[in-house]
């Protein structure tokens, strides 16, 4: 009961060792849906974009040289041979003292090397006069000069947003490959839980854990699968867990991991497979009940029941192994600079993390206000607090008005 | 063709005038479905939370003066009277001399202010020998400590995420109300537009705006509804458009609103209804063919062609609108100071948006590349910035070495 805990440090060096996280495999994805998603192959083009020699404006496709010289005064008189519109494959050949009219994404003429706007020109049947001379490859892009064919526009790794999915459309990749999504199964333990919405007896609470983590799991690039409440006993967690560990690629419970007689989640996890628990309790505060156990190739996380140590928890160390089964890379928190705005002490002999919330002095500078000085386990302190600092084991304390590092909880926005 | 287009700041008012955007209604949704979206109703508790003095350790729930002055040589004994399991709701009355064994989430026994941690006792049958002292209110938490009941925890306009949610399962929140997601309805026009996956004719390209749009709308918390591409004749584009303004809350076409023969989008969408067509361009670049319509209380936003400017115009002019639709609040891009990585020109008389590319320099400098210093509208500029830079329309020019503001695009980290 007194053994020695594993530090901080020491427990995500021996996550990293005992669990190397990798994606579970991959599939092809409609690109509507791939918002995301991340991509789980390079992407070369095929073709070169544009595919031609494209016209940026409206106007008329000309040889360069021939407007040289055009102004108001003395235009430069020009035959409109035809017409180009887009999604058209030009045939003709552009030879001098001709031109085509031409529409904004529409191929040029071969032959032509330039556009003239057709704010510049003005026009009566085939007669054109240009009243402004273009340079030499003014007004279109040139066949593969966004992309070349071969040309590599997206990499393994790289999450799929609005700017991504359109590079993707714009090489023609109608179902990119992307990595399998994570299957989480998120259980709370706990004979006072009970689900939201119905009645609450004496004696009892709501679940928290298996929403807030549900919903960490998906911010992590998880699919959660919610398991809700399983009782305190080992016939009713062991078919849980053992149906979990089936159905998922990796578990969270929350609850049940400090000493007490019915902490039975450890001792049950280990029951189910090999390894069986890698270690139980580490040096932090909040969150010191946390078990690691890996079954049969799956990690399980158990995370302790308070509600703001176990998303914490979660965060420190069961989000990293998501995202890399999710195939995305290690990310670290963003952290802005701050004054304490009280003295804040850690944990004897523990890494702590203090939550906090932000403001701004009549300075102007950034405070980092502790959200809950007094006890523990609130969950007021999830609502209130913009982030974390983090205090070394061997710090004796962070003075007022000292700078901290405060590491932001994601937003949604 | 050449008369006076609105500027940047007028275009924004005018959209503001002339459309407010507002929720399109709302709906109760189950809590494990709530992640992303935003909050209806204010969220008063029905409860205190905890509803009950909770232990936070598991222990021996006394009174605290029974224990003052003991210590490992002269250790406090009491009576061990019964135990508390967590979901119980004790009926027992403490008083002096007695002690209830009780775990970590259990209800304290009336009468108890105070409990000892296991770790601080020795028992043999129902004899405990205490060695340390607890003071009153010691290791457990008060009923209402966290949350009292009436008390308002979260606010109309939240956006749920896990925090949010750990919160509103902690009242008993099951089905929150939140408000509808606005369908937006993207169209692309023109005629050498393909889709991704089909083979690509010569003359044509693939269509990238429909593609990076509805992500786009996602992103801004729409629900997107994708109509492909609509041929640039009139009856084609006035069932699209018809259809579309039918079943979606709001519509974003892109292409065809240049001034060529082809750009029949705002002449069309000005037939659909009333008012029509607000304004046709914009005093800006990229982006100045832009038209905004209002038809029969629905926003319609016709974008340019180019995907980087479609994307681009919708970010600065759609977005806001789409948000407010969802009712989620104004954002602000998220900005960071650099330095200009070279000269940055205005377009003379238009608010300039330079897309630019982040990189530190030798001494840590943040500096800031155009990516796109050639040709506008290439696909690549998309996936190389990292934000943009807004350049007045009355500056003259930026020199290499200025602090900028880069305004960031948002990551889906």
């Amino acid at each position: 009961m007194f053994r020695k805990l594993l530090t901080f440090d020491e427990a995500q060096e021996t996550i990293r060792k005992r669990f190397r996280p990798k994606p579970l495999g991959t599939e092809k994805i409609p690109l509507l849906e791939a918002h995301g998603r991340v991509l789980a192959e390079d992407v070369t083009s095929g073709l070169d974009v544009p595919p031609f020699n494209r016209s940026t404006v409206d106007g008329y496709a000309v040889i360069a040289e021939d407007t040289f010289g055009a102004n108001e005064k003395n235009p430069v008189r020009l035959v409109v041979c035809g017409m180009v519109n887009t999604g058209e494959s030009p045939t003709v050949m552009m030879t001098n003292g001709r031109t085509f009219e031409i529409v904004t994404g529409a191929p040029m003429p071969k032959g032509a090397d330039a556009v003239v706007m057709v704010e510049d020109t003005e026009r009566e049947g085939n007669r054109l006069s240009i009243s402004n001379p273009v340079a030499k490859d003014e007004n279109f892009m040139k066949a593969g000069s966004d992309i070349k064919k071969g040309q590599t526009v997206l990499r393994t790794g790289a999450i799929l947003a609005a700017r991504e999915i359109g590079v993707l459309a714009a090489v023609g990749r109608a179902t990119p490959r992307v990595y399998l999504v994570p299957r989480v199964a998120v259980l709370s333990t706990g004979g006072e839980i009970t689900q939201p919405g119905k009645r609450l007896p004496a004696g009892r609470i709501y679940d928290v854990n298996a929403y807030s983590l549900c919903a960490a799991v998906t911010e992590s690039g998880g699919n959660p699968i919610h398991y809700g409440v399983v009782r305190d006993n080992r016939v009713a967690l062991e078919m849980a867990l053992g149906g979990a560990l089936a159905s998922a690629d990796a578990v969270v419970t929350s609850g049940g991991v400090s000493v007490g007689p019915r902490d039975l989640v450890p001792q049950t996890v280990g029951s189910l497979g090999k390894p069986g628990v890698v270690f139980s309790g580490v040096a932090i505060k909040p969150g010191k009940p946390i078990t690691f156990a890996v079954v049969d190739g799956k990690p399980v996380f158990s995370l302790p029941g308070h509600p703001a140590s176990a998303l914490l928890v979660f965060h420190l160390f069961a989000r990293p192994v998501v995202c890399g089964m999710a195939g995305r890379k290690a990310m670290k928190d963003p952290k802005v600079r701050a004054v304490a705005g009280m003295r804040m002490f850690p944990a004897k002999g523990r890494r702590t993390f203090v939550m906090v919330a932000l403001r701004k002095d009549k300075q102007g500078r950034s405070v980092a206000d502790p959200v809950e000085p007094g006890a523990s386990g609130a969950i007021t302190t999830l609502a209130k607090a913009d982030g974390f600092v983090e205090l070394a084991e061997d710090v004796q304390f962070v003075d007022e008005g000292e700078e901290v590092a405060v590491s932001l909880f994601k937003s949604l926005r």
